[in-house]
């Protein structure tokens, strides 16, 4: 056990990123004495959510790495999005829906342009041209594409009256939620078992260089998603107000703000991966966290919301949301059919983010 | 024509399917003394059509296997999906062009989904990994493209007044449907006659392992497509009624089963390929003949409705129709574009036409 | 500089599409003589544009072969489109943005459906199977897909109100236009520099077998350009009247015949290439042009409109223009992914562009 403190210690001053652990207890004191300080605590609970995130990846693959193949890769499948998870779960225990699928939705965007673009572009810039196994990249964008098309279906019914079609809609995204949960669980089985041979595992040493213990990972685990779930509550309660603070249309920060702070941990494993010219580590981090928020986390989040939400929550997106899944995932599907990238295919995914971002920052706000 | 008779029986009772023929005079019994009995009489003609659509198919197959290779290829092309057309016919005859049209959307639905991701699935489950000619699936599904975008196109016109989008839609749709008709023609040409190297004819031993001599199928053909109409007759009668009792929305029924209802026969001999790894015969079959409704049986449905239905019929589809297409479509591209399959991609259309069957299962009837 | 005349009027005579510049001073003249015979001076002025554009690209091409190679680059690469830029400015100065906008996309769905399709079925006719660069047209579609995308977004934004919306589509398309110039910059360094050996640069004995000096080029290409605009001004003033008159859409005159008269020249070197079996030569040149009018003339339009138009122009167009743009670069993407061609691939796109071409023709006037 010692060990394994000292070992966490050590992961924690070596890691500068870490050292914004200490903005968690500040986030803690401003809300008890300043609890109407909504841009300053949406401003501290962004900066303590990325270290927390960093380390809460951290401890789920020292729990994966010492488990075996078969549980490890189950437990990285399903708690690989443990942050967004949980940041969603705050939400939608505050029954903002709204901000829950912008999040959502903003997760695949930025996963599948900007997390895959920019790595494409850091390892691009260093190697001429990379390669990468295209058909672990095209098992996860023909997931991905199967899940817009799931978040596409609801809104292409035909005016009927509300009532009606608010059962409609319900009902469908239950239909729709547990379909999404077998196919990913399927996915699952044809990666890690059935045809495994053709995913090439990644190099075991490629992560955890520094695997906590299994003891401390556990606990890690468990203290680390008490503090994050915490911080989460204060974000979702600050975020709003904070926006119209900061000028900032509440689409762009669930879509932008969100999915940033939310992915952070996992968009530095990328790069470095991107760096070291291990491009398959990058792509599977980047299109699998994509396809596991599509597939896992939005549909349990549906069902979810019949337990812990003030009403249940549908698969009905904004259909602006649901052009833009639909561009990122057809994008991503198009641009990783070779196997092969150069920085310029970094730009382009680049872009395609920048366009989206764009037009999220310069909408007018809906209120007015 | 003593030996053809019993081809023909030795055939009847070998195959457990054509045991329904048995439902075939039940059906008019039925419908001389019970009229009213819509529900009866939508399942009993529902039993007879798939036996006789499994008879017309092989008495087709007969007459093209006796007829050399350029009029067979033609027969097949033109008649593969002679049962679809007679449905259609009997529908176009009673004015119910939302059925015509719902059953043209279904069939390209079902035969680029279900029966292309059957096929898969049964292969792959036996078979880990089969091949096919991806030349050919990209010539099927890139004219799959064109008929979806000729779909598309009526409905993207800006609102003018009714009357003169009413004589545009018209004039619009007899054109495209000429166009259609005329590339279906020229891709024959490019693929059995011009091209014909890169489009691996199957083996002769493939069809007609039993085929009928050509008397004895030409009659066939005569007499099971006189048989198909009436029963087709009966169940046009009878479905709309039928699904209002049985909760069905009539979307379903045009799409769902009226599809799977008409593509029986293909679907079996689809199948059954699969399972003998002759991929290529079941690509081949589902995506042939969604092509052939798409590009032949659709247009000769436009052109024939000046001469048989009450007004003309025109190609605008209801959006969310014209949605699914081109979603199956886009699919079936994207996913035979390798030429190489496994279960899983099986598993990946099944779950998008999973999809669409519950959205239409789901929807709210259109006149409440 | 005598040498350099007897060039170009030795290919002024050789070349029968240049006896065409007879009909340059007729324009003039009836200009002067009858102001108000708009359907005789837009057919003067289609007339006279065909071989003023053929003799602008080609003393384009002369200056580009002189200067050395990177600059040479860079010339074809912003002045190649010289025609289709002069007349919208033409446009854009008489405030007609609807048609500047109509010619934009009809220019990018002609070049990739028409050009393109063209190329592929007049080389395909002469030559069985055509093979090119599949990383020069995956570079090119790539661009036009980030293109389309930037002129989707617009038009997804849910409804707010009016003047709200108009300084949200305002901001956004000039950010949007210094994004799509600023790719297209970034793009010719990659192909041009960074990894130019996977664009396999061109024979140099493909243009230029007439080259014009370097003196005599650059006369010509600043003479012709005044021509051009002074034609392109009559062109333009005469083009609405002409359209009712001839029975035509303003839509249909925008789409296909600006665009088609603007692409004359390219078009010219495209099917030349191809009877040649030089396809690398089609290709570059109709996908080439049409990016570039995507990336660098359209956005270059709006941010000109701030000084020489009434209004400031923005990127938002008709849906059904968006829809036809995406749907060709989605269809150039997905027909030129492999790198071969035959006859049929050219059927295919020239029929979505007799598709659009049929619409456009059939759309009933917006002003009845």
């Amino acid at each position: 056990m010692t060990a394994g403190l000292s070992t966490l210690f050590r992961e924690i001053r070596g890691n500068v990123v870490l050292w914004l652990l200490a903005v968690v207890p500040v986030v803690f004191a401003v809300k008890l004495r300043h609890p109407e300080a909504y841009t300053l605590l949406f401003v501290l609970s962004v900066l303590a959510l990325v270290p927390l995130a960093t380390l809460l990846s951290h401890a789920t693959e020292s729990v994966a790495a010492r488990t075996g193949d078969a549980v490890g890769g189950l437990i990285n499948a399903t708690l690989g999005n443990l942050t967004e998870l949980i940041i969603a779960l705050a939400a939608l225990r505050a029954g903002q829906y709204m901000l829950v699928k912008a999040s959502i939705a903003g997760a695949i965007v930025t996963n599948t342009l900007f997390m895959l673009g920019a790595s494409f572009l850091i390892g691009g810039l260093r190697h001429h041209v990379q390669e990468y196994n295209r058909v672990s990249a095209r098992l996860q964008t023909s997931l991905l594409f199967l899940a817009t098309i799931a978040m596409l279906v609801p809104s292409i019914v035909p005016d009927a009256d509300f009532a009606a079609s608010s059962t409609f809609t319900q009902q469908l995204s239950v239909g729709l939620s547990v379909l999404l949960i077998g196919t990913y669980a399927l996915g699952l089985v044809f990666s890690l078992k059935s045809h495994r041979e053709f995913f090439g595992s990644s190099d075991p040493a490629e992560h955890g260089e520094a695997a906590l213990p299994l003891g401390m990972a556990l606990a890690t685990l468990a203290g680390v998603t008490v503090l994050v779930a915490l911080v989460s509550e204060v974000f979702i309660e600050s975020v709003q107000e904070a926006a119209v603070t900061l000028g900032l249309t509440s689409a762009f920060v669930g879509f932008i703000v969100v999915a940033l702070v939310g992915g952070a941990a996992e968009m530095a494993a990328a790069f470095a991966g991107a760096r070291k010219n291990r491009l398959d580590l990058s792509v599977g981090i980047a299109l699998g966290s994509a396809s596991q928020i599509a597939l896992f986390v939005a549909p349990v989040l549906v069902l979810l919301s019949y337990v812990l939400g003030p009403t249940p929550m549908n698969l009905l997106f904004w259909p602006g949301a649901v052009v833009m899944m639909l561009i990122s995932t057809l994008t991503a599907f198009l641009m990783t059919s070779g196997g092969r990238s150069a920085w310029f295919v970094g730009v382009l995914l680049l872009m395609v983010y920048l366009i989206f971002a764009m037009t999220l920052y310069l909408l007018p706000p809906a209120g007015q």
